[in-house]
C-alpha cells in the first residue's frame, strides 16, 4: 500500500499521541445501534493497528444515548483490553463514574461546555452549574487514583450563539482544570475553527497557567479545517490529537453530518512529516473499511477512500 | 450566512492571491461536457464573487480533452471578462498559443511534468524533450509581452513511480523558469504531499534562486492534505494559492475522484486568520451550489456542504 513520502519537517516533534475517539464520539453519533461484539472487534482491531490511547465508550444514560447503552457490556467483553490509563471512558456524572469504577477502569473523562446554549441542551445545566455537577465526579476520580481528562466543547464556535469569546472559553477551561484534571481537550464541536484561532486560544490558556503539554485538541472536519488546525496545534506544542478512525461520527447539532478528524488523514500527514504515531496505516485503513461495511456507508476519510479505491 | 470567527494569526500576510482553476482544471476532468453558456456564467459569477485571478480554459486539442473543445467560443463569449493578465489560459503547444493570441489573451500557462511516466502519458514526451516543446511557446509568449505561468505536475509523488526525489523536481522547475516564466505552480496532482515535503521543496527551490514570491502551489485533496499544505506554503512565503470553486475536478489518473483544494475551504481558513482574499464567501458558495446543480452532483467542498445544508 502507498505510504507518504518521508520528508521530515523542521521543528516537528519525534512523536505525537493520537487519542482515538471513534468507538465513543464516532459511534455515539451513528443512527444505527452497533452490536457490542462489533464494537469490541473494532476496538481490538484499532489496538492491533497500533493505536495506544483508545477511548472505549461513555457511561451516559441509555435514555440520552441509546447507542452507548452497552457500555458495561463492552468493557466486560474487552476484558484487559479496556483497562489501563490509556483506555479512558467518558463519565457524565457520579452514576456513570460508579458504573465505571465497578468495572475497574482507571481512566475517565468528563465533558463540559464553553457555552450556555450547549450546556443547556446537552447537559441540562448552565455553564456555572456544570462545575457543581463535575466536582464530586472529579474528586472521587482523583481520590481513587484515576487519570482524568476534561473535555470542553464549543471552544471555537457555537451553532446557536455564533462566535465564542476566547476569554469565556479560558474561564471554563481553567475551572475544569481546577477540578484536578490531568488533561484538557479543546473541542471544536461544529468544525468552524481556523489556525489563528487555535493559536490565540492556546496562548490565552498558557497565560492562565495551562500549558500546551496538558492540552489536547479535538477538531471536527465540518468546514474542512480539522487537519490544518491539528497541525497548527502541534506546531505550538500540543502533543495529543483527538481523531476518529475512518472519520466516524459527527455532531448531531450541525446540519452536515461530517465527523471528527479522520485518524488516517492525520497519520498520513504525521508520517510524511517524520512524526511517529505507532500506527500501522494499512491495518488501520483495513479496520475502517471493515467498520464502514458494518455501518453500511463509506468512510468519509479521504485517505481511506484513496487507499481502498473507494 | 455564518462567517469564520475573526482571529488573526501572528505572522500571517495581509492578503493572499487565489488563482482560481475551477473553470479549467475543474471542468476538464468532468465526465459530462458543460455547455459554453454555463461555463461563461460560471466564470462571470466567480468574478462577481470577488475572485480576481481566474484561469479561463485550455487551448488543448479537442481530441485529447473534448471537455475544453469550446475554448475559443468561451473566450469570445466572455469578451473583456476573459482578457487581461489575471485571466490566463493554458496553452500546451504552439498551436494552442496561436489560437489564444488570435483572441487577444495576454496571459498564458504551460504545463510540464516532473516525472517521466506522466510526461509520457500526458505529454507524449520525455522530461527532457518537453523543454524543446515548450521553448518556442515560451519565447513567443514573452516576445508578445504575455504573462507566463509554468505548471509542473507530479511534484510531490507520481501514481506509477511513487516517491519523486526533490532534486528531480527542482531540476525540472529550474528549466521551466529558465524559459522565462513569471510564475511557477507546483502541482501535487495526486494529492499525496505533506507539509514537511512542501517546506523542503520550497527550500530547495530557493537555493536554486527561485524564491517563494515567484511560486504558487496547486494541491489536490485526494488524501485530505490540501488545505494544510497550502497554509504551510503561505507560512513559508508563498502568496498565490491555486484552488477550485466547490472543489471541482480531480485527477483522472488517481483512483478516487477527489478534486482540487476547494476555494471555499481555503477562504474560510484565510478569512478566519485575518488574511484578505477579496472573495465574498456567500456569493461564491451560491455559485458552487449552482454549478453543482448544473453538473448533477453535490460539491465536495466541506464549506459548501456546511453552509448550504447539503
Amino acid at each position: 500500500m502507498r505510504q507518504p513520502q518521508h520528508e521530515p519537517m523542521t521543528g516537528a516533534p519525534d512523536r505525537v499521541t493520537i487519542y482515538e475517539v471513534g468507538a465513543r464520539d464516532g459511534l455515539q453519533n451513528e443512527k444505527s445501534i452497533v452490536p457490542v461484539e462489533v464494537k469490541a472487534q473494532f476496538v481490538r482491531r484499532m489496538l492491533a493497528a497500533g493505536l495506544e490511547t483508545v477511548e472505549i465508550t461513555s457511561f451516559v444514560s441509555p435514555r440520552w444515548v441509546p447507542q452507548l447503552a452497552d457500555a458495561a457490556d463492552l468493557v466486560t467483553a474487552l476484558g484487559a483490553d479496556a483497562l489501563g490509563t490509556q483506555r479512558p471512558v467518558l463519565v457524565p456524572n457520579e452514576r456513570g463514574l460508579d458504573r465505571a469504577l465497578d468495572l475497574g477502569v482507571s481512566s475517565v473523562a468528563i465533558f463540559g461546555s464553553a457555552t450556555e446554549t450547549f450546556a443547556s441542551r446537552n447537559l441540562n445545566s448552565t455553564v456555572l452549574d456544570q462545575f457543581t455537577m463535575f466536582e464530586p465526579v472529579a474528586k472521587r476520580a482523583k481520590d481513587e487514583g484515576l487519570w482524568l481528562r476534561a473535555y470542553v466543547s464549543m471552544c471555537f464556535g457555537d451553532p446557536w450563539e455564533g462566535d465564542v469569546p476566547i476569554d469565556q472559553v479560558v474561564d471554563v477551561c481553567a475551572r475544569m482544570m481546577d477540578l484536578g484534571a490531568d488533561q484538557l481537550s479543546l473541542g471544536d464541536t461544529i468544525g468552524v475553527a481556523t489556525p489563528g484561532h487555535v493559536g490565540r486560544l492556546l496562548a490565552a490558556l498558557a497565560e492562565r497557567g495551562i500549558g500546551a503539554d496538558r492540552v489536547a485538541v479535538h477538531f471536527h472536519d465540518t468546514y474542512g479545517q480539522a487537519l490544518a488546525n491539528s497541525l497548527e496545534a502541534i506546531r505550538l506544542g500540543v502533543r495529543t490529537i483527538d481523531a476518529s478512525a475512518g472519520g466516524l461520527g459527527g455532531c448531531p447539532y450541525a446540519k452536515s453530518a461530517t465527523g471528527n478528524l479522520a485518524t488516517e488523514d492525520l497519520v498520513w500527514a504525521l508520517h510524511g512529516m517524520g512524526v511517529s504515531t505507532g500506527v500501522d496505516l494499512e491495518a488501520l485503513v483495513a479496520t475502517s473499511v471493515w467498520m464502514a461495511e458494518q455501518l453500511g456507508r463509506p468512510s468519509p476519510s479521504r485517505v481511506v477512500k484513496a487507499l481502498s479505491g473507494g
